[in-house]
């Protein structure tokens, strides 16, 4: 039975690599690293489906994530294209600094939803007043769920794009770019959505200064205004070309600064899990910890007891998710062994 | 050692209780039972802690969260110190619709740091706009990450309350308590976020028509517009009654509707989430996956290693956490067994 090759792992590192001349022997000492090692069948099979998504993404990313963004740039156009519509009837009762008809109700739109709201167009009857509320509310929601998801997978994109660009000149393997990506994935995020947002900034000071013929400062202010969507109001796009720009680079740069926050404190989060989680790992095993891991009281841990140990002591998992999976277990185990053979699964599956 | 008192559970269900006339019998039976069972050392430990938590928490609310809140207001305190004296010194270079300097420096930080940027009082000097473009960007990460998080903690405190009060008709034991607030966690706190936003528009549209002399439409549009942090600006608070309202309400009120948005977005998460893991524990279980749950190689898989794959599948745990598990698993198997004993950990511990 110790010999018996079916229960071999499929693959083999070189210093498991059974030799020739005493395959038995070889095969009990490399079951006996194996039972140190965590999964050998699931890990190739999962590994190579990162891998997978790791380098095929940016080729496929018309097929994997584009039905994502079909439905995005759908829900946007659908809100844009009513929300103008509307506007767009009731122009007359709409007040403040105007260019072309279509125009203005697109740029009060995107004014109004990314909660900018300058107020350099006002509404102006109780009618629009009502109108411009609903319109904030479900423009918000639009932003805050839709928007920022699609922005995100868009980042997510260039983080592989920026980890293959540093890797090239290192020449590391796939292996190692695959772990640095999962490890500093939130820190590469931040730094993508930094040299974006000051991109848009430098954008928008640039624009504002030569197209609206702003000073540096107001510039500047109109601009930090505008991302942080406090939009004061004092200074705003003005003119045709202005307001064409700000439509685009509006919902572009509220939507970047948004993001850049929030990967800050998903930065913040992430160091003070990982702090927890080298204290989980460090810390001293006691006695009791053992017994408190033992979950099928044989008296030893064995190595998936021991896991489930500390990913509940880590936080990833509570009790909840451990007792759902347990029900489905006894469920499966008919014979009340404590283990699932597929003699078991078949009894379960025929009784169903 | 079968009979072996020493590895049976501390507490055992009915079902479970050994009969006194046949106790060796009952105990190989119980421990058969058990085998099936998840970690029943740890599961009471860890109820008894969420228990507590559950139950003491709103007594405790000074004594556990209190550090919390205080730093939260002392960073509060801070910001809004050192902005009020920095636009009370410029106050002559701010224009716009004035009541009390203090006040207005005040009101001004506030409509400022929540973005909500009415533009009544604004910056009309280089300086001034620069100043606030700095309180802009440092507000907004105050108000994003510190007060968002103290918010949580105070509705959290408020769902424990609700969930006390509806359980209190229905007499359940608190076990059904801790279950049903783990479960419905999300669901209770849109209840609480809707139902405090409803207030917080009621009291500020009330306060806007009596004090302010609004007319109802225009009371409402302003609080819309106040919440959305929209500010456009042609309706504000201009009375310094009405200021010292908005200074609190505005900050109140806005935080509320972004938690509240956030809420829908955890809640919508969630219901995928429970899709996925109802998918995962339902779809039938085959060869390929007793054999790729098979961690150690032994032919069957023990009820840890089917919770470990089940997790792995349901995206709760990925393979990264595991490997650095495994590790420390390695490090403490002196004796490479497979599994860990007491002796592994004096060994491992005394070498280290």
């Amino acid at each position: 039975m110790a010999c018996n090759g079916g229960n071999e792992p499929l693959l083999l590192t070189e210093q498991q690599q059974p030799k020739p001349e005493n395959n038995c022997i070889a095969s009990v000492k490399s079951r006996k690293l194996r039972r140190c090692k965590s999964a050998p069948m699931v890990e190739p099979v999962l590994q190579e489906s990162n891998m997978n998504r790791f380098f095929e993404r940016p080729k496929s990313i018309f097929d994997q994530v584009n039905p994502h963004y079909k439905r995005v740039a759908t829900y946007l156009f659908i809100y844009l294209f009513i929300s103008t519509i509307c506007f767009y009837l009731v122009s007359n009762q709409i007040s403040g600094v105007k260019t072309y008809g279509i125009l203005d109700s697109i740029y009060f739109c995107i004014v109004t939803m990314t909660t900018v709201g300058y107020g350099d167009l006002l509404p102006n009857s109780t009618a629009t007043k009502l109108l411009a509320c609903a319109f904030v509310f479900s423009g918000m929601a639009l932003v805050g769920l839709c928007l920022s998801r699609a922005a995100d997978c868009l980042v997510e994109n260039q983080e592989i794009l920026l980890i293959k660009a540093i890797h090239l000149r290192r020449e590391a393997n796939s292996m190692e770019m695959l772990k640095e990506m999962e490890t500093n994935r939130v820190r590469y995020r931040c730094i993508i959505l930094s040299i974006l947002l000051v991109i848009l900034i430098a954008s928008g000071t640039i624009f504002l200064t030569t197209v609206e013929k702003m000073q540096f400062v107001d510039a500047f202010y109109c601009v930090c205004s505008t991302i942080t969507t406090l939009g004061y109001g004092d200074k705003s796009f003005s003119t045709p070309a202005g307001r064409i720009f700000a439509i685009f680079w509006i919902l572009m740069s509220t939507i970047c600064l948004a993001q850049l926050l929030f990967a800050f404190a998903e930065f913040y989060t992430e160091s003070r899990q990982r702090s927890l989680v080298h204290w989980v790992l460090t810390r001293r095993t006691t006695a009791a910890d053992l017994e408190a891991a033992d979950l099928d009281d044989d008296g030893v841990v064995g190595a998936a007891e021991f896991v489930i140990y500390k990913l509940k002591e880590m936080g990833k998992i509570n009790q909840e998710d451990i007792e759902l999976i347990m029900t489905e277990f006894r469920n499966l185990d008919v014979d009340e062994s404590g283990t699932l053979s597929p003699s078991d699964i078949f009894l379960a599956q025929s009784t169903r």
